[in-house]
């Protein structure tokens, strides 16, 4: 079974680096702030679920040499700004930071250290429910021999816990039998090949690899039951920001007849934007397409176009599922009511 | 200038190594017919008319050693079934090898391997006047000023000559002007990065690479004119078989409302199949994506499938650009009726 991605004891935050997967499952101690930050920014790790937790604790490394909680309330600013800068699209991460934020407030000497630890530890087990509630969910939605294609990386790697959309094909597949999962490969950073194939190949999956640009081939075979994918940002209407290449593939789902569900925690959703118009797309370098991994693939120089995320629109997508049900939009490829379904807190 | 892709002068065949782009411009003699076998099947010569071009010089490579007619004969059958395996999509290839096998049908001696030669030589300078003229008629859907999504490799390289989907493209930018070319990487084997760039490079024409999966956000964000592909095979429908990927481009272009374009020759047509089902798509080894130029992104032994071919329906096929016109659908949406348009030779 694979390492934690992410762990915390004894005041150390320690992550498996998965940009040294699948060759290599090395865990680093992410000692300071930069590095909590330099992490985040390469990926090393990865999830907008993942990206919270470790972001949570990324506060504390950054306030743990602090020899008073004024100091800790004077240094908090440049931390919280600078880990809020280190992933922009990425919701869980403002989330957590907030949750660190108000925490941070309300905290007392002494023991402040200790509490603000003590939220961030919430934060991640509060994860660990929520994947667990999600997948039950998501079950309703698969069948028992279902063949899914999914697209970049939603298990375990991503959270830390169970996984989202990846955790329910896991789940299905032991609970329902006879699932075959289709790994998008995820360019420009490879995740679903890197990622994916590692984490189904560790829990006994069935699954094929194959290129972005054949999943449209291979719904067009037939036979293919359903698309799952996470997301890094869901507006109020349920228009969805994913991984480069989710709108196209949710467009060919479309054009088959093949749902799209999207799943990720109600901490992925931003009920603030009305839409996805609002959510900023991050660009990232062109190394990453015209050098993938350091090797040379297009002339020095190439000029690249490289948005980290696509947003779906929520017409595009069957169902959202979140760790609260299956959320369905209010008529068959209108908008969804998230405001109403998930403004306030459950129970 | 780039290199000439193919040339035959006294009696050798020599190719620009196309696997070696954008790094080296190497040429090498192709001097047996396993060694044109083997460029073809490595696609060191690609794109389907170039593919016919080199098959057909390869049968003259496979012969010249023949002391007479009668021992070209006998041998010719083994270097024809060679060559048609090399690579079983490419109705160029088929076309090519047809040609030169009546060619030899009708030869005498003396002189024999000097008629065979001129026509592989025909071949080729059809060719040269087959994309002038398949360019002219491109250049009447462009605008100045066109933003364009291009799939695969589709100029020069991939032809001999002036190119057929990327030659429209390098003439527009030449004749009308301001044009911009998207070109997709083109996953698992990156003929988009590796040749398109280059080719648009050296050209002077304003470009940008994408993953394969930006393509529909490309749409979403706006102000793309068009999308330019070529083909492997089309049949008598218009349904289009062409590099993986393109059936997905396809579609997200349908979405967003913007034309896609296919340009290739005639001689890409196969009247015989009366819609795409019937044409065989070529499966290719798993290393290509798993491992691309031998970099492992998925862990050892992770099943894939690679098709290197899909098939974009008719439907999704604004018009059928070919050296003698612009072929529209008999209603919008509807089946192209080449049989009736090409079914008897021109003039």
């Amino acid at each position: 079974m694979p390492l934690a991605p992410l762990s915390y004891e004894s005041h150390r935050l320690v992550i498996l680096d998965q940009t040294r997967l699948p060759q290599e499952a090395a865990q680093i101690e992410l000692r300071d702030l930069a590095a909590v930050v330099e992490a985040i920014c390469a990926l090393r790790v990865r999830g907008a679920p993942l990206i919270g937790t470790a972001a949570a604790f990324g506060v504390c490394v950054a306030l743990r040499g602090c020899g008073s909680l004024a100091e800790a309330r004077a240094r908090a600013p440049a931390a919280l700004g600078a880990l809020r800068a280190s992933r922009p699209t990425a919701v869980n991460l403002f989330w957590a930071l907030e949750r660190m934020e108000r925490a941070l407030a309300g905290l007392r000497e002494p023991g402040w250290f200790a509490a603000l630890e003590g939220e961030a530890l919430a934060i991640q087990r509060e994860t660990e429910a929520q994947d667990a509630a999600l997948i039950e969910h998501g079950l309703a939605l698969l069948v028992p021999g279902a063949r899914a294609i999914t697209h970049c990386n939603t298990g375990p790697l991503a959270t830390g816990a169970l996984g989202t959309a990846l955790g329910v094909l896991i789940a299905g597949h032991r609970r329902l039998g006879g699932l075959h999962v289709y790994a998008d490969e995820t360019r420009p950073r490879w995740q679903g090949a890197l990622l994916t194939t590692w984490e189904l190949a560790n829990h006994g999956v069935p699954h094929t690899l194959i290129a972005d640009g054949a999943a449209a081939a291979l719904m067009r075979r037939g036979g293919i039951h359903s698309v799952w994918v996470g997301a890094d940002r869901i507006a109020a209407n349920g228009d969805t920001a994913n991984k480069i290449g989710t709108y196209g593939l949710a467009l060919a789902a479309r054009a088959h007849g093949i749902p799209c569900y999207v799943a990720a925690p109600t901490t992925t959703v931003d009920l603030s934007l009305p839409d996805g118009a609002g959510i900023p797309i991050e660009e990232r370098e062109a190394g990453e397409v015209a050098a993938p991994r350091g090797m040379a693939v297009a002339p020095p120089g190439t000029a690249v176009w490289n948005p980290a995320f696509d947003v779906t629109p929520a017409a595009l997508i069957s169902a959202i599922v979140t760790e609260r049900g299956v959320h369905r939009p209010s008529a068959p490829g209108g908008p969804y009511d998230l405001r109403r379904e998930l403004g306030r807190a459950p129970g």
